[in-house]
């Protein structure tokens, strides 16, 4: 079952099943019981869900328990039909993990990281999942003379390419897709944005099933546009999930609602993700699930919890259907030409020209009248306000 | 000629060269002949220096202006000793800019702009320098409707893959080093942090040959740690330049002198740069000059324009005597080992060690005691504590 | 004339007359003639303008020049009916403003500022301008040692309580309203926020006819609410202007449109400035213009002026209509019960109650039940996901 | 006793004793007995302590607990010497408060808060604490709709000036400081800034007694420079408390050692506090506490919590040494001499002169060369240059 819409949302069983203890406050609701989230998203028109091997099984319990309580939320999928899409492994609440998993300076420690890893890597195949996301949140530093840097980098791509080489060496039809984040908890956190870590994926061993899953307050806590991000990752062949959510500005990292956040970013995020590249039509497409990694305020209780997921489902269909209806209004589409939007798509050098007949072309620099072409009106802010026309007007 | 340190520092002629014309307000000094800086720069200590093709040449010169002009730079560094190290091209002051240069929606801007950058290459090649840097300040958008950001990444690509393979056509010597930024101009630049550029290079076809120049206060923009952003740019082998300056904070691009931003992390920073990372012999070091990109305060004159190239001379001599120290003092070392700095640098796996190995390794997980692990003290204040000792200390 | 929506829009000259000339590139645009903008203006349907000393009379044009250009200007307003509603000095752009006017380090200059300022109060009056604005962008610093700074305040306090004085006076119907920013061009400015002037305006003589003028950028540049910032203001009955625009985050001062920056929070300030504050309905409202302080982007020509100060109003107008359906919602309405925006306007002392009274009521503490308190759902995110389909809604 | 530098350094017992729970994770520390905190914080050179009330009584804990609880922090209070100078109020934590204490929209729970609170200013008058500060931390909102603000200042207003005019007819020898903060863990929090506390407390009944406690990093959260809200603070009389701690740029609330974020800052925070304004030696002066807000990184055990605290006051005494240097180094003298320092204490005005007068001076305004005037070098640069030799030099 999915909303009207037929877009395919899931939801992390930890953003329902956040207990609301914050930084400075105690939790103020119960543990939620993750077959319960389970079915509750069902009923509300999620296809899929995701989760941390801890959200399920509490740190330290014993096999027969583990097996129990996956089995739980293994029966509520099966029943409810929905789909397992993404796994993934807390290696940021036990205090062991305080200086990190996989760059932790102790080296116990990050064995202990792999083999948590491993393990749950082994279960998002059991349960089908396709996604093996990798949020690095502990790893990094509050002072810059704790760590070598070199070394962290290192450790973190021999943990990195170790769990890929063991997915390939299984057969597993899983990719992994790191999570960038700038800081909190930690002051300054290793691939602290998408470029940081596509930076990275580059120089892994099996960097070709390692890809991203770019979180839209994440980026923004850094300031950067979170569409632009998504483009970037696209281009280079990895965006392998998303988490969508919102945040105000740069600060604390909020998890508010997608779209309750910067909303004329989310509206641009959505008719990225919906309609893709307006004079690209080849580029890469994002595929997989719309997932949402937010966090119910503190000030809601149960209902408060559902509102909420209710609420980024909603917000994405009606940007969905904004986004739809702009891209194809004949006055947009006239204004992308004005802009020149589709000319960006033709390549710079005319097909077959090489450097050498650049250099002769006297018309683009020697006879160029760069004031005459200076005087060109892009016409941006009017596309903007066209953009603006269709997300809010009457 | 340098400083007593004998380290090689560089400075770009439009730092000293600047007329402190803001945003809000009129230049409040005259404009400084290129060669006078040069002579000045020589009898302040500096080893080399770098500039934009607008910095000596006015847009729009003729060819036998500007002859002359490039002539009397050339003459000025030859009489002096200074080292032209890098040239660069402006591709965002003329309004032709105003939309980018490489990824202008408008084609004719696009070519107009690879021709003034490759005349900049032949030139840098010509001068002996080693590195053209190239910013893409005006690369980017206001709006996130006003570019088909895949078409924009492909025209950056396009654009800088033709010019490193018109290096390696010419046979120069010349490597390219991108230099991120993450808005000012632009609402958004493209390629924003360090992180956005290596992952665009990694995507390159003649990548070999392309880099980074990080700037301090770029990075400090995004909130990002920059001596973390120089160790991932060492780590990738494409730390090819740097441009040193202070930074208060995430707000508009300060430009101030080195140090006078944020104290601490020029520290580090100066002491990754000279002393390399603690525990990785082995890794990359930067080994280019130590160039600063700063302006002198919109309030000074002339007197106050030298004693700021100065002062960012004298920071980073301060700072490395300091560094120096620090990594010679035991008890630094002693906490260098209690926080597992040197342990960060040994591998997760053992020599030969397998996957399969790790797995069988129960000491690793069924035996590990997480809870005992967590114990650990890593004395990172301490040592944070041990750096400030040495920095500010009595 | 006005919109059609009726409101009383108004524009700085300086807006739409801003060439385009940033900190790294030249001007875009040709200077435009004030006559004509204010016919522009007049034509779009604005009600009003407003203008700084320099945007009309270059500074230091002779008198002759300056009665022939301001009554170029009055000329424009009487034919077209636009009010002169604002009038404001211009001590930044000038270099002997480069340390600012009424807090310059230097006396002479100070003296100067205060003199360029007593003019401007007389064309104010003469002009029948009801509102005198003072943003002091220039007062302030890059660095701490460079100011005293209670001398900074006491220079400061006297210029305004100077300049209040003179009004009183002459007994012009005449208030100032001072406008806060952040940082830009100055590293910190001092009255940084709308809380740092309403403390200051408390330390002022004549604080009687001194209030704000507070920007949706200049807020949102310190990561601060606006809408929050108005109602101190108004609360603490000193909102006196707005100067609305858009701005994406915390980085330097964008002036985009309003509403093209953070959207929701534009939505909220036309709630608060529309339809007043939900529950407290004899609260102080805000009466005057909605003024816009936006630059059209550079990359615009003259028809991109006219299009982005056309789409202040549009939006202003869109979010305007929203605003009052969301308010005329019975579902809101109850939404607003069930949060308890209501029950916060209630006094938390019963009428005549003592603290001996409280502190005798066992109810409010020995017998109050803070767990089951705490079970309330404010259902928080549900009122705001109502806002967002009102606001977005299909 | 106190450290060898004779400074009365405090610390809150939530400082040392926070057990490292995080949003992210678990405690990595046990709870910390208040009595022993107090013991090791008087071992460690400190001269008096701090709390909140649920920092020694767990919240709901019975008069008898209550009793012996305090009791235990009295005893070793009076054993040690180490005086009480400052007791707060926790209305944060409890999910009661999670739409805060004296402005939570539930008219029951804000009852509830201030009762909570005047136990508390009773408690502060028994123990002989002079100082009763309030952070508002949860009073907030995440989203615009969520209050009505108007509302909110008024309940804000009722609440403090109730607590005041409480502290008044009791006869207490107590000052409430109020503790602003920009966000989090509200999205906005109310009272925001320094500013806007000063802005409030001038609208207060009972404000002569209501002044503020800054906290570095809070400040600097929103990107404002910590000294220069000291220095208003002063200037409105109104530094009734000082909270020291590290924080680096704009991001979650680190609460880093003194020192160990922006360091520069830090060293003219404390050359304000110890050493006054350079050129109003009749200005207020800060005579409290130096006391610090922070918290012992969560990589720490026991040790790491000891050396931390020690870690702030010697980082206070280092840089309180560096600036009595600074100020007392003849060269900073005359520089600041140049700079115009001293100048700007002296009035704008001449002893005597009316605006008339002022007016009629035409050297002043009609004989006044702006041009010639603007060429002066005011040598900030170098200033502080010579405030880095001090704090950094050799």
């Amino acid at each position: 079952m999915t909303t009207t819409s037929g877009i395919n949302y899931s939801f992390g069983l930890w953003t329902v099943g956040w207990a609301a203890q914050d930084q400075f406050g105690a939790a103020t609701r119960p543990v939620l019981d993750p077959a319960r989230a389970v079915r509750k998203l069902a009923e509300l028109g999620a296809w899929g869900f995701t989760f941390h091997d801890d959200d399920v099984v509490p740190f330290g319990s014993d096999a027969a328990t583990r097996d129990r309580l996956l089995g739980e939320v293994r029966t509520a999928a099966e029943e409810t039909g929905l789909t397992i899409e993404m796994v993934t492994t807390n290696l940021f609440s036990h205090p062991v993990f305080k200086d990190g998993g996989l760059t932790s300076n102790d080296r116990s420690v990050r064995r202990f990281a792999l083999r948590k890893v491993l393990r749950n890597v082994d279960l998002t195949a059991e349960l089908g999942a396709k996604t093996f996301v990798m949020w690095g949140g502990r790893e990094g530093s509050e002072y810059d003379g704790a760590k070598d840097l070199h070394a962290a980098l290192e450790r973190y791509k021999e943990g990195v390419d170790l769990v890929a080489s063991y997915i390939k060496a299984k057969g597993y039809d899983v990719k992994i897709a790191l999570e960038p984040k700038p800081n909190e908890p930690r002051g300054d956190i290793f691939l602290p944005t998408v470029g940081h870590a596509l930076g990275f994926i580059a120089e892994l061993e099996h960097g070709d099933i390692v890809g991203l899953n770019p979180e839209t307050g994440h980026e923004q806590m850094a300031g950067l546009n979170y569409t632009h991000g998504l483009a970037q990752a696209l281009w280079s062949g990895k965006l392998f999930h998303i988490d969508l959510n919102g945040q105000r500005s740069i600060k604390f990292d909020q998890d508010l609602v997608f779209g309750h956040g910067d909303l004329l970013s989310a509206f641009f995020t959505v008719d990225l993700v919906e309609n893709g590249f307006p004079g690209s039509p080849d580029a890469p497409r994002y595929t997989g699930p719309r997932h949402f990694d937010y966090k119910p305020s503190r000030t809601e209780t149960d209902a408060g919890v559902w509102d909420s997921a209710k609420a980024n489902m909603e917000m994405y269909d009606m940007l969905a259907a904004k986004a739809a209806a702009y891209r194809a209004d004949p006055e947009v589409q006239e204004a992308f030409r004005t802009a020149g939007i589709f000319e960006l798509a033709t390549p710079t050098l005319a097909e077959g020209e090489s450097v050498t007949e650049l250099l002769l072309d006297t018309a683009s620099f020697e006879d160029f009248d760069a004031d005459a072409a200076a005087e060109r009106d892009f016409g941006f802010v009017r596309l903007n306000q066209l953009a603006l026309r269709h997300l809010v007007g009457s």
